[in-house]
């Protein structure tokens, strides 16, 4: 293997996919990252075997020039503090025999030892798949409004992921860890008829893929296989394993009737939020209780330390005034996802669960469980 | 206690001042912030014993109205975090028969249970003591030169300080912890005739009071009594107590002759510094081999993962073809505090400490034991 490539075009490439690789491992090779070379560019690939990113970099437009194709597997740590720190220029990359990687920039010369590509895990082949594609900026905003929501805890793994399914020429990516939800859809283009079946993808490399998607003008193409669904858009793969098991529909958390709605401005309702959560103590308890048409007042208290209470605004109001206890940490990161300008609470008592939604945009919608208290 | 208070200026003085408060402590009154309120203004206070933090807000310039004079000690960090989210304008501290701390602003009202002020360590008054004024400029620059070499080490306690002398219309900083030495001195002006003899002042504290030094134009008062120093510039105030014990000389440390003296340009010294030692490995020995009359080489090695080696231009060499390998984290710390577009480092031999200087200024220097090896 000898490659030319710009020092710039590759730190930014090990930047993006160098987190995949694992920081330890007991299996050394997957601490590393997969370089190989052929007539067309360079690929870099890190990860698993359930979770692989790879990034190409053409040698069509200058940035890279292969001399002689080869692959071969580097610490990816060592490497990519090495080349973000080169100073600006084209950096060679060749291969020894021995597997010894040599990177030489001006009066430079580092030598890494290597490891056998043919040990690296390759990316599955897809089969029986279907092919949706989608904007990247309304995907990646999509995620971020939707991965918070996912549970951290791996007592049911299916719900660490992000549910995905079709409805008419939409997407409809749903999280849940079970005490709150975070729904919404976005149109995508199928440009094979194919079907394209509920999965749940794992929430943790979904977000990060959102983090990469650099072009938002772009499009991401997904391909979903048989059990692994792969993210491809411009020169950035993700590819990870599916999660198996049930997924909650909302249809069964959202309450069937509501007996108040409230409309109020998002970030004063945010910021009041994260104010009153400061004495929230450790069980996060947050009151709401609506005081008239035109304010509700949000209080807590922590035990031996003190207690706030603040008013807002309401912009509309129907219904009863109720009051609800909710985990304020959970209503703030949905409040904060919610992108609108006013938000909507429907709240069906004290013990039902509160629906939240941006009031001028029907695409997503949130459902958070209340906490129950004495009071 | 009745006070009026603009949020900007009470949140940046909490900013300030309550890093200086314990996170936990056996003593919870540690973990305050002392609110006195006279008809004069605010004054803040937060630390222990050992090292007192105190900022002034003055009732004079419109940002602070007392209404009532009082004494409170807050849990320091609700009280920053509440004051830092609050909205811009006038925020009201009140606070009850039962010490109970009131803080509203708009519709927001906060309780937060008090102590008893006369329980907080007071400021020691300081006997026998001298003053020096310095120029905040140079006295932030040189704390920031010098203090980076303290010990981290609880072994010899005085060398987690940092040795403050006069010399001459001089001060001199001197840290060390036994392997690397950095000095340097500060013009000061002493407006009283007093002895000012050799200190050794807390690192920590001192470096942290060095960056809230924001008023690059003022001046610091440095008050030295029989046991506490106390620095203090603008409306800010920083006292801690000496260490005891011993502190070495740098002379002691100074090889008597050299036997190569060569100069680089700083920055590449450094950047190639950086990298090399990438590959230092546990020990983090880096090896500098000066190649000929116009270049050094630096190199390193981790074993079973590579090795680097680099060239760097040498601008002026005398003296002997030397070889000599140091702890390359300590001397990229060195370079980076040498502020100077050329450094010189005087070799005297591979088991002889380096001494290493700014090109152009006189006022500080450096000594790195090296590292023995078998080469």
């Amino acid at each position: 293997m000898f490659i030319e490539v710009e020092q710039k075009t590759l730190a930014k490439a090990l930047h993006m996919i160098s987190g995949a690789a694992a920081a330890r491992s007991p299996i050394p090779i997957l601490a590393g990252l997969k370089l190989e070379a052929d007539p067309g560019g360079l690929t870099l690939a890190a990860g698993h075997p359930g979770m692989m990113l790879q990034y190409r970099i053409p040698s069509g437009d200058g940035q890279a020039i292969v001399g002689q194709r080869g692959s071969i597997v580097v610490p990816a740590r060592y490497l990519t503090e090495l080349i973000r720190r080169l100073p600006e220029g084209f950096v060679t990359v060749s291969c020894t025999e021995d597997r010894v990687v040599v990177i030489r920039s001006g009066g430079a010369a580092y030598r890494l030892s290597g490891m056998c590509a043919d040990a690296f895990p390759a990316l599955a082949r897809l089969e029986h798949s279907a092919v949706v594609h989608m904007p990247n900026f309304a995907l990646k905003r999509a995620i971020k409004q939707v991965a918070f929501a996912v549970s951290t805890s791996d007592a049911r793994p299916s719900l660490t992921g992000v549910s995905c399914r079709s409805e008419g020429g939409q997407v409809r990516l749903t999280a849940t860890d079970g005490v709150r939800l975070a729904s919404r859809t976005i149109a995508a283009s199928k440009r094979r008829q194919d079907a394209f079946p509920a999965v749940v993808i794992p929430g943790k490399p979904l977000s990060e893929f959102s983090k990469m998607m650099h072009d938002e003008q772009g499009t991401t193409a997904v391909t979903l296989g048989k059990d692994s669904i792969r993210f491809q858009t411009g020169d950035l793969l993700m590819q990870c394993s599916l999660l198996a098991g049930g997924f909650p529909s909302a249809d069964q958390l959202t309450p069937a009737a509501f007996a108040a709605e409230l409309t109020l401005e998002t970030q004063a309702l945010l910021r009041t939020l994260v104010r009153v959560s400061l004495l929230s103590g450790d069980s996060k308890t947050v009151r709401l209780t609506v005081l008239s048409e035109s304010a509700i007042e949000l209080s807590s208290r922590t035990a031996a330390v003190g207690d706030a209470a603040e008013t807002v605004g309401i912009e509309a109001l129907s219904g009863e005034k109720l009051a609800v206890s909710f985990n304020g940490s959970h209503m703030t990161d949905i409040i904060e996802a919610v992108d609108s300008a006013c938000v909507t609470l429907k709240l069906a008592g004290k013990w039902s669960p509160i629906v939240i939604r941006p009031a001028d945009c029907p695409s997503s919608f949130y459902i958070l469980t209340p906490i129950r208290t004495r009071g």
